[in-house]
């Protein structure tokens, strides 16, 4: 794949300032940041954007805003308030979306939970629409529905943003989460334009925890050429961020990190376009 | 729960010998054990089937067929060879069903995988029948796409068994695999009398790995007397067996895993039956 079309999660190389991030993600050639809050937490949103225009970096996902299901009114209110935030820190770095990491359940009802998860998203809609600023829901792997978020499948995110139905709330798409999904082809087909993000990690076995086991694309069990493939003819315009939670990366120096993750990229090859 | 319709899965205390898990069960006033095939290997499946016979239990899965995808002809060849033993053990035993674990991927080509589960199973059902053995096709955790099955959801298992059409060909449903499904509700109503066994064990975080991070019923975050309550409300009238995979539980004796066993089912509350 073409760099300039990729984009480089923070995440993936976790220990590096925000200044060192932009750096590297220049100095290979990646077109975007993906950018997680605690990324900018300590320069701040504004320098973050300077920085990131400055080196020529679209950053393509803040994350995360989310966690919906709370066990008391209280909390789900200060849910909501730190969601509005997340939203206007998008919209200070020009992103091309919010990531909704959207919550597990309490009190093992995740019914409830799911509840919780399209109120808490109706009700940021406006102010999403006045911050232009997409809102993307990203199906998590079923392994982490106990912790991390009750919307399991890509299947149920389009069903619940099909449900949502406004223009400002649409999906996140990460490999790890879906590939596994026997109706992975016509759900990206559903999904379509609503697409408002793609990452990519691999599956490498053994995973030793439900967050930090992916490998690099290419180095695990996923097709990740036909994903990619798979993502375009379903209209996918945007970038394809490489998002990797791994403690084995994660202890090595970030910059071999984005010099693996450019690579991983590079030796991605995107079919040729149909012939007219 | 009533124990007698209950059935304690050699798995769930592996270190125990063949004996002394009958015993144990027993003891325990379980109505039946799951064998593992390992676990009568040393014994053999005869003195298996007159142990149990002789203290009452019934036998109410064995563990396991499967394995389709495989990456040659031969080797496709051989586990059909051991699925037809697996089977010849199964009707030794009089057990309920024999369980399937499909198969992972080989070459990342899933949909291959899935094609050669369905020709696989196919292959069997004339030798099932014969044996008066059902083939319980397990849909495993989408955690073990990788490295155990390709049939990553009940909704895919309920869709392979329908499109099987044979009375010989039904499902092994486990809450670990399955209890994070949006659709777990209509996917068992749909199952409904094709359900030929039922497994329990419970998600306790964190994981440490994709097979044995399992937890008693009652200590994770699956709600237990609702899925109970599911399975019997969708026609199953088998026994539940307790299957709990667990690297924690493996590591005391077994005399004290099939207690707590034991007393977790037993606090499982089961609804009253609806009134006439």
């Amino acid at each position: 794949m073409d760099l300039s079309r990729c984009s480089l999660n923070s995440v993936t190389v976790r220990s590096a300032s925000l200044p060192q991030l932009i750096d590297l993600a220049s100095a290979h050639g990646f077109g975007g940041v993906g950018l997680w809050r605690d990324s900018y937490a300590e320069h701040g949103v504004d320098d973050a954007a300077r920085r990131a225009a400055a080196a020529g970096l679209r950053v393509t996902s803040v994350c995360r805003g989310g966690m919906f299901p709370q066990p008391t009114r209280t909390e789900r209110a200060r849910a909501h308030d730190d969601n509005r935030r997340a939203i206007d820190e998008a919209h200070a770095l020009h992103a091309d979306c919010l990531v909704l990491v959207c919550g597990a359940a309490t009190a093992r009802d995740l019914a409830m939970a799911r509840a919780h998860i399209f109120d808490g998203i109706a009700a940021l809609i406006e102010h999403a629409a006045a911050a232009q600023i997409p809102l993307a829901v990203e199906p998590m792997h079923p392994m982490m529905a106990a912790d991390r978020s009750a919307i399991t499948s890509l299947g149920e995110a389009v069903d619940l943003v099909e449900r949502l139905d406004s223009p400002w709330v649409g999906l996140a798409v990460d490999t790890y989460h879906v590939w596994w999904d026997v109706a992975l082809d016509s759900l990206m087909t559903r999904a379509g334009a609503r697409v408002h993000s793609v990452q990519l990690a691999d599956w490498v076995l053994p995973i030793h925890g439900q967050l930090s086991s992916r490998g690099m694309p290419g180095d695990g069990h996923i097709d990740m050429p036909a994903f990619v493939d798979l993502a375009r003819r379903c209209g996918y315009a945007g970038m394809f961020e490489v998002e990797v939670l791994s403690d084995q990366w994660w202890s090595r120096p970030p910059a071999d990190v984005a010099r693996a993750a450019s690579r991983a990229l590079a030796a991605i090859t995107e079919p040729a376009p149909a012939a007219p």
